[in-house]
């Protein structure tokens, strides 16, 4: 990369380290509608600082349900009618709980050695600081941007963007763009990026079991059922002890990988014992090791209990026979794998298992699964800015976790790669989530390598 | 019963529900070690405003950790080397929560109409006060007591009475007796107090599953076990759907009725549909009916899930995979079982299930179960006072609740009898527990017939 980008980005780090701070900062929990308008207000301001002209948009007549998305845009001066890149990025962070486990205010923005603490530090605003700051140095050294710059930084990413459709239907035009790069990546132990093509799906639910019309003492479970009691029967019937779904055809619509899918899985590295020691575990879901891990993490669906809540749980003991008992249930989906569709499965499941009355199944949002082809010219840009940068980089054919790339894809129909600044480690949707300040650094000048190979593909495209 | 003892109750019923709002007001949840010695402090003061001689005991060198026990004794003058009548309760209360379904603050005392709201209303303050306005109407009118009385008022009954064994050891001359009148009674929705003879043992535990080292984004689930789900898994294996306990053994001691205890149980009324309208239910565990229905209030025991908890339990979505899931779970024993043989079966049943390294059983409490003898002749005193005050009573063989009755019997070698002021339908231990003003009066009344018919036949007897 151009020596000039590269120093300014190393001698600007203080910058991008207190603009950092200020994110973590203001907290914006999108799960309890917390600090979201003031955080976006915040991420414009930070843009616009950097040089990016910004906008708050709304959709109409929601402007006070429905937290605001920041749009951001740098026309190029010498390529006004070329090709366009676009960043997506969420302002929103997940919840903090459980606070007690925090070595610090989880929105302290703590900085010690190599290392930013924070909700929020990695996921998301670590990542959206390094294409602010790709983008701010080229303006700074050249006056200029090879290629046009669009930001997309929406609010309701950690709840599964629900409307994200709504805006990117509402605002297709503006949005218009030749590719995207997604809003986050992981850089594993060995510090490789991995250069991820897609993401799972999900369907999320929370499954309510209704008992008396009260608490009551728990002398009378001898009249009584147990709605806690109903809802572990319940979870039971639906996966079996290696993991497997027992919910009918749920495994029905899901495609198989093509050949270079496999080959690219089965080039990905992953080391097991790093893994299992992070964890403290000593064995992974049904005994798998090997190709089979990769395989998991980019194919496999999952029903993973998010959270469970009956009764009394405080300190001590106490009798009660609650009136309720409630499970957040979370289902990974992978293509072509549709929510809906896998919704009805798991009520009518219930229903034939018994589960008709006194069990209650709550939509919380659904998202479908989306892979960019691997043959994509777009990945091979990517895959050779970041090996400039880090020396190498994995290629994977889809993330483990979720996002609304289905959306994006569909709607403004680009490719979308991941690639991103987040610590394999880091803790993000845990107590003491850290950034590596060393990878903020490198990811900034990786995003910089992307801009201007994607740029310069433009005039050999054309 | 005696026109002026009767006539100086009614009259003193503002005073009755003044000192009741004052203990209601003192909150005292044993669980969460609150306010237990200023409770101690308060009910000594209003029993010796009554004339009772009071003590507040500690054990030694235990001051600090263990909450007090407030002693109460009344010598009769006309009998001092007669019989002694005992009358045990409690000052501690169930916690307040879910203090959201509260319709007021749970210490408040409001009084509205018939009913005064309040944490303890009922359980046990509303009944200690019964003890205590009998024994007043007693000294105020006649200046003497019939018998001599005693009172054991503890702090630690709603947490499973840890120390009341070695308070009872330590003390066992203080608190020498010949009868001892129970904590509480039900009356039911037709006015007939139920008098219970006996009591139900219990294990209360908690069992911890464990996971990762720490909560895990949920796209890991692909690989890392949850324990969630592994808890469901072990409770699954506990109970089927009839209610049945399937650890081995788990039905082993238990004693069979007597034929005595047969009768009574066939002549026990029971009001099926008012029951479950009160609690919104449409039918009962494993569908029982008839004399089923008392046999399982009676006899059986059961396996409660009163509390469930893992990873995000509040609002909206949080794709977390947590690294533990705890339920607290409540067994009722009835006699011979062994609390402690019970726990090492269940111990034993998960981990012959497989449950073996990553569950945790931890012990919180145990009790065993007690019936007094239906043909002991305090049975009959007791029966004679309340169907004087009432028109009928019930005689039971066991309450389906638990009380630390079997070290009360075994120590003192006593009979024990439960009887007093609660309504069925009280909401104890929920939220909205109150008692009736109604029968705080005619139970006042109750415990002085008692009193009176105990002191004579004491003359009888010897």
């Amino acid at each position: 990369m151009n020596k000039g980008l590269g120093d300014r980005i190393d001698s600007g780090m203080d910058g991008l380290i207190s603009d950092l701070q200020a994110m973590i900062r203001q907290p914006s929990v999108s799960a309890k509608k917390h600090g979201l308008v003031e955080c976006a207000n915040l991420v414009s301001h930070i843009m616009q600082k950097a040089g990016i002209t910004t906008e708050i948009l709304n959709l109409d007549g929601k402007e006070n349900d429905i937290p605001p998305l920041v749009y951001g845009e740098v026309k190029s001066k010498v390529n006004p009618k070329g090709k366009t890149i676009l960043f997506y990025n969420h302002y929103d962070v997940q919840p903090e709980d459980p606070i007690e486990l925090w070595d610090f205010d989880p929105f302290s923005g703590n900085v010690i050695d190599n290392y930013i603490y924070g909700r929020g530090s990695s996921d998301d605003k670590g990542e959206l600081i390094t294409r602010i700051k790709a983008v701010e140095s080229f303006l700074k050294t050249n006056g200029d941007v090879p290629c046009n710059i669009k930001f997309i930084v929406e609010g309701e990413e950690e709840v599964g963007s629900p409307h994200i459709e709504e805006y990117l239907t509402k605002y297709r035009q503006k949005f218009a763009c030749d590719g995207i790069i997604w809003e986050f990546g992981y850089i594993d132990e060995n510090d490789r990026p991995i250069i991820s093509l897609g993401m799972k799906g999900l369907l999320y639910v929370e499954i309510i079991a209704k008992g008396p019309a009260r608490d009551a003492h728990s002398s009378l479970a001898v009249l009584i059922e147990n709605p806690a009691w109903r809802l572990v029967q319940a979870l039971n019937t639906m996966k079996d002890n290696a993991g497997k779904i027992l919910i009918k055809d749920w495994y029905k619509e899901i495609r198989e990988f093509t050949p270079n899918e496999l080959s690219i899985i089965a080039k990905e590295p992953f080391d097991e014992q790093k893994f299992k020691r992070e964890y403290g575990i000593n064995k992974f879901v049904n005994n798998v090791t090997g190709i089979e891990v990769c395989s998991a993490f980019v194919g496999m669906p999952t029903c993973n209990i998010a959270g469970l809540f009956s009764g009394y749980v405080g300190e001590g003991a106490k009798t009660v026979l609650p009136s309720k008992s409630m499970a957040k249930i979370d289902f990974r989906l992978v293509p072509d794998m549709n929510p809906e569709k896998q919704l009805d499965r798991l009520q009518k499941h219930l229903k034939e298992n018994g589960f008709g009355e006194d069990i209650e199944v709550n939509y919380i949002h659904g998202e479908r699964a989306f892979r960019t082809p691997s043959t994509d010219p777009f990945v091979k840009q990517v895959e050779e800015s970041a090996n400039d940068i880090f020396g190498t980089a994995i290629i994977s054919v889809s993330a483990a976790g979720t996002g609304p790339m289905y959306s994006f894809a569909k709607i403004l129909n680009v490719p979308c790669i991941s690639v991103g600044a987040t610590y394999l480690y880091a803790k993000i949707h845990s107590p003491n989530e850290f950034a590596r300040i060393d990878f903020l650094n490198k990811t900034t000048k990786c995003i910089v390598n992307i801009i201007e190979k994607f740029a310069s593909s433009k005039q050999q495209d054309s």
